[in-house]
């Protein structure tokens, strides 16, 4: 390579774009088996596991009591409650992670499984399948020492975790550098599965130190303190009088606001949508890794190999950069190293704006699930509809994280296509010809048509405001109607080209809002009254259904009070005491409310437990047909009910 | 051309795309000067123009009386009326379309204005600024001919448009072929125009023999035939009891039905909107003809061109579709030939989804005003919203008609260019294999990622319907929560892939979607909570607010009814009386009722014509800041109270 300095390219052209091709064109990676053989490590690991998961079985005594809101999860066959908002989160959204992890590797690896090794390419395609579903069975007793509840599962869960953890820290340090597409991927793709088994080790002694956590599910005070939450707020609220109308400045920085997500202490977040929102996070870290890793080597090695011929065959195309062929190499190695920082700013952005997404998502869905918990279904959903589980709703629950971490995935790679190609334009038409100082009057030269357009619609906009629009005593109505038609009429065929504009600038608008919230399946791409075929949102909104109905906060925590007071009648007096502070301060003036609150609570829990009971209710047995009850379902929907009409009689 | 006969083609395949080469491979056409030289038309034209405003201006003696609900347009400068739905629409609407027609043909005209011939480059621009201007002037007496409601205007208005149809008629057989783009193109570009003025000629006749219309805006029936409709429909409803759930055939019925517009008698279209759709289907046939015209001929040339230096052209290619030259032109020949097709086929998909969905418009709009007149704001607009003329309101509202008109044009191109893509990956990729037997395999072959993927989709259904799902008495619930946290966790990886397809399916149907409705300005194409970002949907829902305000046809059905009382008190007795005729049948019971609504009215239409007073009402004086007044516009909102709170009692 030459690094002789043509006379008009400037200093910083030369940043390190032919530093490459001076390496050799493609260095040579042998196969590395690690010490430790993967086959033999997957075997133990197998076995390790199946004595764990028995001596949890051994030691597990089934919690008998109330088996629908089990404290706890009861069973080895119960990887965790998925309903549950107060159990420790970390370490079954660490399980997660690591196994979307384990799927985008074994997606383009040449073994997806590890005991079979140099798989033939008509068995392949079985591996993966057959990898798909050995991978969550691999690290279910994970899941299980952490959820059961047991000191012994936390020693269990650790020793598993460090098995794991150490044994693939070796293999990763005996062959950092693999084959398989760029020679540091291996390494790379394996740092988030180190990271959530490193996690999960910290994790279980911790665990282990606390001891089980008493204050789980029914027993937690999360539920009773989002209810003196919900007294204290309403009471503010009431107080303070209609507030100010927000200024700009304030409106403005309301936007960058909403997307940032600050955790709120009375509110949790659901443990399924928690796990999505992990998920979606690592899915983002390997699409960006895979898009660096399938594209940028091989800029590289195509920059490495550019040399003189290069000047013939676009000699070949009628294309003559320059006469000299060093400087036709030169400028084409400046070229394609243009093309490389394109694509990285492409894959940067489309990064960035899947985590901004990712944040404005867990806003909304805390937005959205406090609304449906208010019973606002109406401006979630955009129509009425009962929150109860159906049968499409509980196929979108179990699907939900999967199909979330995949539409990031499809999003981040679209994004990066639009945005490379966008970023291109930028370059190539923009930045360089302003640099050459060519074309660029182009886009400033005033042309005549732009000017009568301009003027036109300012034109429009000021008759609007002076002459058309007369504002009397607080209200505007119309002026001067005949020349309003007038004008309408003239200017009808300009405000077709303008039209012509906004129809451009539309398009671009909705392809740049769809492609960049592609990823998000908490909104719906497509208008409004279409909502439902958007295939993402539909699977959002009917786990949001599911979620909402089976763990209201607050009809959690008038069944676990009640729940004390059947249990051990003693000790929940001073609970109801506490959960009635909030509710003292508004309810003083009426003694019987109190009494009657805890009437209504106590049928709910009833029904909760006996819904074979609601057929003999009153209101029921007036209204004959199922669709004609009012909110249908006892666990979904008398909560909503109770607590919307506190005031009134229950029936 | 070579025309025998390849073994292993079909018949059909010899269908006529080797008709064309045979002719000579451009014919010349010579620039053809017409009889009536278009300049000295346009000359004479404008003077008789001016001669019969003149006439016009002279014979028009101006209503003094309430100026702002006029009585047929008052003055020569007026157009139209846009805001009055009861006049006759025909003439008005037609203008526009002329117009329109006139600026498609501009755009690309060599000549935009006819006073100057061969017009150089350097001054086409603003040759075609100024003809955009000069063209609405040229059919402005048209318009005053028909508004003016005077015999006069409508023989000046034959002797017009007669004079015009006979020139361009006179011109076009003259010349029927012109040397721009296709031979035929200048000839069925005028059709619309002609059409146009054809049935000015016809219409302006018709409404000299029947004579200026009496029942015009205030004076229509119209307005209280909607208002009798208003109070039966209240009261038939109200009888019927809830009617039965629609059953699944009623409801597929639904689908074609929402998509044919049936006019109804007692609601008229806006002018503006009428206009608007009207243009909208000239703007669809000007495009169809520009798409067909530009690319068509060109693939004709092509096609004749193709001789057997093509398979020399396709070997430096690489490229070996025989070994026979002859039959390498044929098969590419062919290809050309199916290219046309598909080209044709999707401008023809796209024709038919422009003018389904224009039809879907003028559904939407009538609900929509519909809606807005009952007062169903936030149905329309998803947003609480005061319906008041303002700034950009009437800004959207003067431009409406043009920019629907663009949008049409681009979304049709648009439309035709990715239908087009769809088609020739439909015809090469999939149904010219199956002709040859070959690649069919892959589309129907079994794959087992897929039949994986299909069997667990099937699984988690029927698992949600029988083991997850539990009916009690009416209601659902959650069963065997253990099992689905398990399945949920299990199956997660195979549902991770299950989103793969979900995504992609996504971005087809939201591609899809926004494709179909591009042409739609009455739908936004953004996510519901940015609604406001879409430009076009911006300025429709602007424009309906303005539309809605000024044109509600209660309240113009009372001011009528008023006004009447005021003018001429002894016939509006009779008037009350029909309008009543519809009230008396629920308000028997309450003999005061009447007065008092009477009184409202009242009220009302001083209000209207005095909105000075406003600031000294009773509600007003207590609420002091502007924004607070609730629905602050008299002219607008006040008639909605009205036509609620009918049985309160009035302010």
């Amino acid at each position: 390579m030459n690094h002789s300095k043509a006379e008009y390219e400037p200093e910083y052209y030369y940043y390190d774009y032919n530093a490459e091709p001076t390496d050799p064109p493609k260095e040579v990676i042998l196969p590395c088996d690690p010490t430790a053989d993967d086959r033999i490590f997957h075997v133990c690991m197998l076995s390790l596991s199946l004595v764990v998961v028995l001596i949890l079985a051994v030691l597990t005594r089934k919690h008998k009591f109330c088996h629908g809101f089990a404290r706890g999860s009861s069973s080895i066959f119960s990887p965790a409650n998925f309903l549950d908002q107060t159990q420790a989160k970390g370490p079954i959204v660490a399980v997660f992670g690591l196994l979307f992890s384990k799927l985008s590797v074994l997606v383009i690896a040449p073994d997806p499984l590890p005991f079979s090794k140099d798989t033939p390419g008509n068995i392949k395609e079985y591996m993966k399948i057959l990898a798909i579903f050995y991978y969550p069975v691999l690290y279910y007793p994970l899941l299980v020492c952490c959820t059961l509840q047991h000191k012994a599962g936390y020693v269990l869960g650790t020793l598993l975790s460090f098995s794991h953890l150490a044994v693939q820290t070796w293999q990763v340090f005996d062959c950092p550098k693999t084959p398989e597409i760029y020679a540091y991927y291996a390494l790379l793709a394996s740092l988030p599965q180190l990271a959530c088994f490193a996690y999960l080790c910290v994790q279980f002694p911790v665990l282990f130190v606390r001891g089980p956590n008493a204050d789980e599910d029914l027993d937690s005070s999360y539920y009773t303190n989002y209810v003196k939450l919900l007294f204290k707020k309403r009471s503010s609220t009431a107080s303070s009088s209609a507030p100010d109308k927000p200024t700009l400045a304030e409106r403005i920085l309301e936007v960058p606001k909403s997307y940032i997500y600050i955790p709120d202490k009375v509110f949790r977040f659901p443990l399924k949508l928690a796990v999505s929102a992990f998920v979606s996070l690592v899915a983002t870290y390997h699409t960006a890794l895979l898009l660096v890793v399938l594209v940028v080597p091989t800029l590289h090695i195509v920059r490495a190999g550019i040399d003189e011929n290069i000047a013939f065959l676009l000699l070949g195309f009628g294309v003559v950069l320059s006469d000299d062929r060093k400087e036709v190499v030169e400028i084409v190695t400046f070229y394609t190293w243009l093309l490389e920082v394109c694509y990285l700013c492409a894959m940067t952005l489309s990064c960035l704006v899947s985590l901004i997404m990712l944040m404005r998502s867990m806003v909304l869905h805390r937005s959205n699930l406090r609304g449906l918990y208010k019973g606002d279904v109406y401006s979630v959903y955009n129509s009425q509809k009962t929150i109860r589980p159906s049968k499409p709703g509980i196929v979108c629950w179990m699907g939900l994280t999967g199909y979330q971490a995949a539409i990031v995935c499809v999003g981040m790679a679209v994004q990066t296509v639009v945005f490379f190609i966008c970023f291109l334009f930028l370059v190539f038409l923009i930045i360089i010809p302003i640099f050459y100082g060519r074309n660029v009057i182009l886009f400033i030269h005033l042309r005549p048509g732009w000017v009568t357009l301009t003027l036109v619609t300012v034109l429009q906009h000021v008759t609007a405001k002076f002459a058309f629009i007369k504002k009397e005593a607080g209200t505007t109505d119309l002026n001067n109607r005949g020349s309003l038609f007038l004008l309408t009429y003239l200017l009808f065929l300009v405000n077709t080209v303008v039209g012509l504009i906004v129809a451009i600038w539309r398009m671009v608008i909705t392809a740049l809002y769809n492609i960049v919230h592609l990823g998000r399946a908490d909104i719906s791409l497509l208008h409004r009254s279409a909502e439902a075929y958007d295939p993402a949102y539909r699977y959002y909104a009917h786990s949001l259904k599911v979620e909402v109905s089976q763990s209201h906060p607050v009809m959690k925590a008038f069944c676990g009070l009640l729940l004390d007071i059947m249990v051990e009648g003693g000790r929940a007096g001073q609970k109801i005491r506490d959960a009635e502070e909030g509710v003292q301060e508004i309810t003083e003036k009426k003694e019987t409310g109190r009494q009657r609150i805890r009437a209504r609570w106590q049928l709910l829990y009833t029904l909760v437990n006996n819904p074979s009971l609601l057929g003999s209710r009153k209101h029921f047995q007036t209204q004959q047909t199922p669709e004609t009850v009012p909110n249908g379902t006892p666990t979904c929907s008398s909560k909503q009910g109770g607590e919307k009409e506190a005031g009134k009689t229950p029936a």
